[in-house]
């Protein structure tokens, strides 16, 4: 169709839009119509409720074909966000969290500072009845909360990826003081390898005790290591550390 | 209901928002659920085409029964505005008009300094099918025009009414509540007992080699830690990762 070629090159980039669990197409296909307002393009899935690919959700996206032909399905958000750098998780209300909550301004203007800067960046929304689980959200970067009206305070998924969308774009036309990253933030899926080495490693070493006190000791160990935002090879020095104190003698391990 | 004091008191005032010929009861009730998110009230109908009240519109209103049961509807738009001081119109395109044109935030800003100053206000929507006519834009007073990807320009009725809404709220909190995490970065000098802890324990378990590389595997590791801004519990909590690692039985160590 005539206006492809200009799409095509509106819809080049940006940040990759993850919808956890989501229960009905007609939101799903909300989604790509507001992705495709804002010049977003990436879609991506983890185990939607009707399966994929739904003729309801193609229904609802007012012709934003070219986001929903391009929707990836994930089973898990792990694997969804494997390739991402840096992850806004959206929730509805405060959370008892360690990681900084920012307004969808604030958060679109770091995830274009991000992007410029050459990131790989996306945006978690959870599923229509109660959002992201906590541990969901643990696996995020940082937290984006919605200023509405507290006494009604249901914001659809798709008005919530409006909103996000609206301010990215935004965010990328006006004149914005660009913070610069130092370095790249390693992939998430470098990340969760760190997690998951150094928790094998003190569950060995006995390190979680009482058992009770496991789940927040594990949450503040990677709150630390999300604070940290570490490159990849940041992360292979640290994994290094681990192996050295585990005992291994090596530090070029198979799971490195 | 348990909120309604609290919502009646958000719900006091706020620009009255017209929609011009609605077409679906749906747009209406979707309409109504993004203003109440954002906490607008007034909702009134010019000549809507199936009729008012409307069932459809309540069903898509999410339970904001308050604005679906105050709704007004009006034989023309003149009645509608009639007692309003100042007029935003919103349009998808440019028109040739001799109004000024402004983006959402800066409309947003305007109605909030006027209403702040005792104005009655209002932002007009068109029809699903074509907008506002020229002959209703002519009777506002400035036109809000979104920022969309011109590829993909189909911005929903109601979705145009939750950007405003939204900007009206963003406008009124002068600063969104920014979180950040309540924790006061340690004294360096807990900071450097953690980088001598974890030293001396990888310099133990043979981790610096070759020798030469030393100095610069060390100020990797400092820095990591460094930009992670640990606080005294994050340290407390690493140092006994360390001592975990390295096979001590006891996290309280003398030197933590």
């Amino acid at each position: 169709m005539a206006g492809t070629d200009r799409r095509q090159k509106l819809i080049a980039d940006g940040p990759v839009v993850v919808l956890v669990n989501p229960q009905l197409g007609e939101n799903i296909g909300a989604t790509a119509r507001a992705m495709a307002n804002f010049g977003l393009a990436e879609l991506r899935l983890v185990s939607p409720r009707d399966g994929w690919p739904s003729e309801t959700a193609r229904a609802n996206a007012a012709k934003a074909d070219h986001i929903i032909d391009a929707v990836q399905v994930f089973n898990t958000l792990q694997q969804a966000i494997a390739d991402l750098n840096f992850v806004f998780a959206t929730t509805a209300r405060q959370r008892e969290m360690l990681k900084p909550v920012r307004g969808p301004r604030e958060a679109a203007s770091a995830l274009q500072a991000r992007h410029k800067a050459g990131e790989r960046v996306g945006i978690l929304f959870g599923r229509e009845r109660w959002g992201l689980e906590s541990v969901e959200v643990a696996l995020a970067d940082e937290i984006v909360t919605f200023p509405v009206n507290p006494a009604f305070a249901s914001l659809n998924i798709a008005q919530a990826v409006l909103l996000m969308s609206y301010e990215w774009l935004a965010a990328g036309e006006a004149q914005l003081p660009i913070h610069e990253p130092p370095s790249t933030p390693a992939r998430r899926e470098e990340l969760f390898g760190l997690f998951e080495h150094l928790e094998s490693a003190l569950e060995i070493a006995n390190y979680f005790r009482p058992a009770a006190k496991r789940p927040t000791m594990v949450e503040n160990l990677r709150t630390i290591l999300h604070k940290a935002q570490l490159s990849q090879q940041e992360i292979h020095a640290l994994r290094g550390v681990v192996a050295a104190l585990e005992g291994r003698k090596s530090r070029s391990r198979g799971r490195g």
